[in-house]
């Protein structure tokens, strides 16, 4: 089922980015001419999500390269640029390492650069079809199981078709399930300080026609409670070794809701996030730390139907932003991938490292 | 140490509440005449915190008597219509209902009325200064055994003296630690949707000069994950039999989160809160739903400094709005009251019915 894309590449060969920072109140599009506009458009969020960072990414590359006709120890400095503009998104640094090996005996480094971008992009809608195929096979197996006649899924964050082409990871399945005619319904947390749930998986979820509903994120664990949640699936910017995962800082809260209520939780990922060199996410993974004027200020709709920025807090008060948390590979039941249900330890996931 | 009170009566014998809805961006005050403007102040979140909700009840009884100059059935009409605006918030109902005791075989209604609401309030001082004192005793105990120099208290909601006078009840160690000379800090969580960590804790922090963070909801389990908390503290709104206790939405998380990472969970109320009649949490206690326009409808200030409100979700979705959960006794360190820190489990809570 194909759905949409966040970027495409336009005429004159420059990257069209949505500017996913308006969403959902504006449309917005970006051009990235250049791999320091890439790197910008990644560090400020305009693109957001684990593949789409890597995609983008890989553009990255390709714009560097046009940009500096395959000069490549001007190449080298845009990549590291890149590199360190998300310090938790290991897709980011897998797209960065692959784009540099593509080019480093190429002869024809802007013209091989663009079509290793396009490759990595076409394997991610592949990769996004077979996690939805997988997904949803699990879906039917606990209704079955459960003899259950509608199905509720949570989900944090936003892992869907804006951020893995072409159908996300954790929203994969939640297509999949609506293609299928599975009677489905959403809870969205709303992901604060971004509310990436709010913004954009209500935002897909709504124009795909998907029964939801939004919620503060203190709200899971009191639906968890009463039976109200039949599964919980989220993305993740990075799985360790031994099965851990850093996800959207919040995520490691609701694991913990699931784990208490007896609630399957998976982790939908592309092989691409594994981070086969990190054994312990706990210790080796480094959470980013952004502005906290991302919790200060929210932006949204006035009453004349225009886009405002306000400030919500107290003027004087300061705020941490820590960007992502670190879920325990024991409160993770399993992780769906594009090469199937995998266990999160270190005997299942090692031998992945073959098909990175 | 005396603070201050969101309430009092004026010189016409009304009751003046600060209007916390507002709060921090503008100070209003409201003034109630009736028993059904204190109901309507308890319904709409003018007031809130579960001993000031008591308190504004009780001196809407004393409205009410005034305004029906003493008719026992009307001052019971009124009293109904007080109890049922929040389902949840147990001191409430001991509130009226010890209000209703006093008038039943009173010959002066109307002056026996307020003379009980004061009595009442003179209490909740009482009681505040003394979980000061003892949740503070438990902060220097931790600190001493660990041989900390400075000290994270993690908290949720608001439970400082705009919930329960003159200290609060969660808030109340945390004044105390700071006028005995302890080098404490407060990671505040917003506590969407209504934001009253936000808006409120840091407020009453910021005018206290006592170091503080706001976080997102999200965050919390994180910073204990990484040591950056050495105690949570909340409040509740009630607190059942068995030790279960129902509090703000997205306790029960915070409470997960602490446990798993053996940090100490206490929870500070007054012996009012204790539902004697609830002997299970989880089966038990109705929780209030509100209004899904808390969740999709932000207020702060826009970029000319004036209060604004704007919608921050997609037009056209649907949001969930529960107000509480229920964190199970077994989550809880101790339960500090008035009368001591109680153990969260029905052999200590029992014998404190004779209290109440």
């Amino acid at each position: 089922m194909a759905r949409y894309r966040p970027f495409w590449l336009n005429q004159n060969g420059d990257l069209e980015v949505i500017d996913q920072r308006f969403l959902p109140h504006e449309r917005k599009i970006r051009t990235l001419k250049t791999g320091a506009d890439a790197a910008e458009a990644i560090s400020d969020m305009t693109v957001r999500g684990a593949g789409v960072i890597g995609n983008v990414a890989a553009f990255g590359i390709y714009l560097s390269a046009r940009e500096f006709d395959g000069d490549k120890e001007k190449i080298h400095q845009s990549a590291q640029s890149i590199r360190v503009t998300r310090p938790t998104a290991v897709n980011l640094m897998w797209a960065v390492d692959r784009m540099l090996r593509t080019i480093k005996h190429s002869d024809n480094i802007v013209e091989d650069a663009k079509a290793e971008a396009i490759k990595i992009c076409d394997e991610d809608v592949k990769r996004s079809e077979l996690m939805g195929d997988i997904g949803c096979n699990i879906i039917e197996t606990i209704m079955e199981e459960r003899n259950l006649k509608s199905f509720n899924i949570l989900t944090h964050c936003n892992a869907g078709w804006l951020a893995i082409i072409n159908n996300g990871s954790a929203l994969a399945p939640i297509y999949e399930a609506h293609r299928r005619g599975i009677d489905i319904h959403v809870w969205v947390d709303e992901t604060r300080p971004r509310n990436q749930g709010a913004n954009l998986t209500s935002w897909e979820l709504l124009h795909a026609d998907i029964p939801h509903t939004i919620i503060p994120d203190n709200t899971g664990g009191h639906l968890m409670q009463h039976g109200m949640v039949d599964m919980v699936i989220t993305g993740a910017d990075r799985v360790t070794l031994n099965g851990d995962a850093a996800n959207k800082i919040g995520t490691y809260l609701k694991a913990l809701a699931a784990h208490d209520n007896d609630i399957p939780f998976y982790v939908a990922i592309p092989l691409s996030t594994f981070d086969f060199e990190c054994n312990d996410g706990l210790t080796g993974i480094e959470i980013e730390q952004r502005s906290e004027d991302e919790v200060h200020f929210m932006r949204g709709l006035n009453d004349e139907g225009k886009p405002q920025t306000v400030r919500i807090t107290p003027q004087g008060t300061q705020a941490a932003n820590y960007g992502f948390d670190v879920t325990p590979a024991r409160l993770i039941t399993g992780l769906i991938t594009e090469a199937g249900l995998i266990n999160a330890a270190k005997s299942a996931i090692k031998p992945l490292q073959q098909f990175k």
